[in-house]
């Protein structure tokens, strides 16, 4: 058994058994191995952004973790935007990469590169197999490592692949133990959660399923402020999902937000930041004086860590958690609105389905409305590199076939990674896309003001908006084998998100606002 | 004046007017002062392997470079593929990069990225802005470095941009006279270059105008034969262009190609060596025995290196250089083959095309065609990233605007940067873009046979075919705003071009194989 073959029974054992992949010659026997083995399911995407992008997806939505294949530095380096996508949303994913046959590296060949040196950039761990007798067990040390949330890649040299595994398959162990907070501090945030001003502010898996409902238990003893990030990777909404207050984007309106808090204890995330710097304001939102209180970082045991703070505050079977009520307006008539766009989606949206959002500046109108709706997963863009949501609904699907996905992305967002379009036809998943067409990066309108910039000029227009020529959605779906639908009126998305959910496979609309 | 302003100024005073950019938030003072200066001209693309790809392009066709504009971390990893292709070929790039006020950095704001270690692991030269006062100095010097030939990059931290410059711009020095080799080497080489068996391998500036006429004359003087690489940065080709032999992809034949010959002299292109590795085959092509004279790398003085090269040889005016002589064939009728894109695509060109390259395995068919038709020049892919033409081909059209563009790619590889047809509509560049539609990754199929697997089963044909379902290249086109038809027969090929030719702005193919 060459090492190839022992690294794709070694995913098996270990019950990794998605792939995402866009492979090329130095890849070759690790493809041929994949191609003895069915079990695996090798998914192709036309871009390494979508390979990676989908990994994270299907990581969000899975609670286990896929493979991806990528072709030496380059497609390393087409896939990582959406890596650092994923590590921001604590998303694990296990990276093949190949590399030239370790003899070969002395001739810096066309496609050699800085490998080590690209995939340390954003990887946590990195092993490179040079040696066909580690393969197996790289790749079983990698699986771990991914399922503790962390972004893996080996290494994988072709003589390596090709050579005698001599080992055989290996089997991933279990991720360690995460970290867990003191006790004495958990009973300590307990005790300061129940006092005036204090906010706990949550992430990870604390923000669906029963990492939610203890968070919601928690807020409901101690009385305090129960709050999300505004990208959260994963969070339960719509009806009957525990009522999360959302941080919000701007800088001013957090300020605003966590005016007069006093402490906020952070579980499974960073203290709060604005998403970028701007002249004369501060970093960061919360007032003078505010405690944070970091119990549980992101990359430790948030599920133990809120099991052990509901303890401590005393929760018991009597708290009412305070829910989300579902209030879906009627559909209106005339041009479609962001606000319109949330109405239709409001609407249509079943109970289950995954909802990934890109939307950007039109998502102030949108989510309002899709909250309050039938329950739901969202799933957001958590690093800010744009090009996250098609790829992640690719993931969300194969993670969750049974599970309508509905992908909402503004256009400057979507032409990203628009080949993720072909994935989604080619293995007829079911996935909504709606494209908020607003012509532009609009939000480069918005924060070019905000940083005391004068009106854009030729060149500034030149660089934010996307017309002149416009895009044509419809044509680019067609294009990548997905049936479209333009809309412009609020009446017409709903017949169109009607159309899409009588169709099987992708159905893209492109809702002009 | 800002630091961005005073950076601006640097770029323009030191001659660097063109900017492709794909901005953000952090680059809003960047953008303002861009805003002011209409001298430079800013170009949109919708990902940044268009904005490095034409920076590319630009680069090897106007002898000059242009700058980019990228957006943090993911910004910079989405340009990353692109990059490695320009450093392979020696081109220039000046890239400016945002990243977060320096006060910010500490708060790990969800762009923030190991910006430094993906920028550092494909640029020659980085250098991070952390005041204000040293942005236009590094802007001037990264020009001078990128004047050399290599990847320069200034990280330019939000805070220095919006910052007082004080010393206002600078102006970039020419670029460090490059590495010449000692004349007594350059003696021998000529002296070598006359023995039986010996070949000079040539690249760089020594592939057109003044370098190939050099090259040209010292093989005529000396006897041996004159070698380019396969894939050639920019080579000069068709009628009256100097007779050079290219060295085959496949390592076999490339080992055929080479066999009896007993020394190659290399100026400004590294020792041949297989693009990939095989089990039981050599890395490298040259027969045993045969001396590898590597008289001038490829970031060595070139130009020098042949004229003094051709003095040694004794050149004068009287040598009669081997030049390709012009023999187009007629179009023929029928089935489209890529025989077939070579005779319509040979009798479409007109003197002084440029013709970017990323056929792969149909250009086996096309290029013997093409390659004796009108006098043109030719860019290939330099790093094995697919993903270069489309947007080298911008960048081409950019520097000459003039000349009719070529951009003739598989479909597979046009895929990866398929937002650049939309620059090419929005600038209204003159490209002609021919798809070679053959549906699938075609290359993979042979190399997983010249590897020794097996047939491809499921799995395989997953990863390798893009078909199931067909993309539809017309429908590509629209939805970025590019006219386009499909072609599947060789008089419809011709028939295309032809109205190609007439149409102003880009034009797409879709020639079905």
């Amino acid at each position: 058994m060459n090492g190839a073959e022992a690294l794709v029974k070694t995913m098996l054992a270990s019950d990794v058994s998605v792939c995402f992949a866009n492979p090329g010659t130095s890849e070759m026997h690790f493809v041929a191995a994949l191609d003895t083995h069915p079990d695996m399911r090798c998914i192709l995407c036309l871009f390494e952004g979508g390979v990676t992008g989908a990994a994270d997806g299907y990581a969000r939505m899975s609670g286990n973790v896929a493979g991806t294949l990528l072709h030496l530095g380059p497609g390393f380096g087409n896939g990582w935007a959406n890596l650092h996508n994923a590590r921001k949303g604590h998303s694990g994913i296990v990276n093949i990469v190949g590399d030239h046959a370790g003899y070969h590296l002395k001739h810096d060949a066309p496609l050699q590169a800085d490998l080590d040196g690209v995939a340390g950039s954003i990887s946590h761990w990195v092993r490179r197999a040079t040696d066909s007798t580690m393969v197996a067990s790289a790749g079983a040390e990698a699986i771990r490592v991914a399922r503790g949330g962390e972004i893996a890649t080996v290494i994988l040299q072709a003589d390596c692949a090709w050579g005698d595994s001599q080992t055989g398959p290996a089997k991933a162990q279990p991720p360690a133990q995460k970290h867990r907070p003191d006790k004495d501090r958990v009973m300590a945030a307990a005790k300061a959660l129940s006092e005036p001003g204090a906010a706990l502010l949550v992430s990870g898996p604390g923000l669906y399923g029963e990492g939610a409902e203890l968070a919601g238990k928690i807020a409901a003893r101690t009385g305090c402020r129960l709050l999300a990030p505004f990208f959260a990777p994963r969070i339960a909404l719509g009806e009957g999902a525990v009522a999360f207050e959302s941080l919000p984007y701007n800088a001013d309106l957090t300020a605003e937000f966590l005016a007069g808090q006093t402490r906020i204890v952070l579980v499974g995330e960073d203290p709060p930041v604005n998403f970028f710097a701007y002249p004369g304001k501060p970093s960061t939102p919360e007032p003078a004086g505010c405690a944070l209180d970091r119990l549980c970082y992101g990359d430790w045991d948030v599920l133990w860590t809120l099991e052990m703070l509901a303890d401590a505050a005393g929760v018991d079977s009597s708290e009412t958690i305070a829910r989300i009520g579902r209030h879906v307006p009627d559909i209106e008539t005339g041009a479609l609105t962001a606000e319109g766009i949330g109405r239709g989606l409001a609407n249509a949206i079943p109970e289950g389905a995954i909802i990934v959002n890109e939307a950007v500046t039109a998502g102030a109108g949108i989510w309002p409305f899709v909250n309050v709706a039938a329950a739901h997963d969202r799933i957001n863009n958590t690093g800010g590199s744009i090009g996250q949501c098609l790829p992640n609904a690719l993931g969300a699907a194969v993670a969750c076939p049974d599970r309508p996905v509905f992908a909402v992305s503004g256009d400057g967002s979507a032409m990203y990674q628009v080949q993720s379009l072909w994935t989604a036809a080619r293995e007829e998943l079911d996935i909504t896309v709606v494209i908020v067409a607003n012509r532009g990066y609009q939000i480069l309108h918005f924060e070019l003001e905000a940083q005391g910039a004068p009106k854009p000029g030729r060149n500034a227009s030149a660089m934010f908006d996307i017309e002149n020529p416009l895009l044509d959605w419809v044509a680019l779906a067609a294009g990548h084998g997905v049936q479209g639908v333009q809309v412009d009126s609020e009446e017409g998305l709903a017949e169109a998100l009607k159309t899409a959910s009588n169709t099987k496979g992708p159905f893209l609309i492109e809702a002009v606002i």
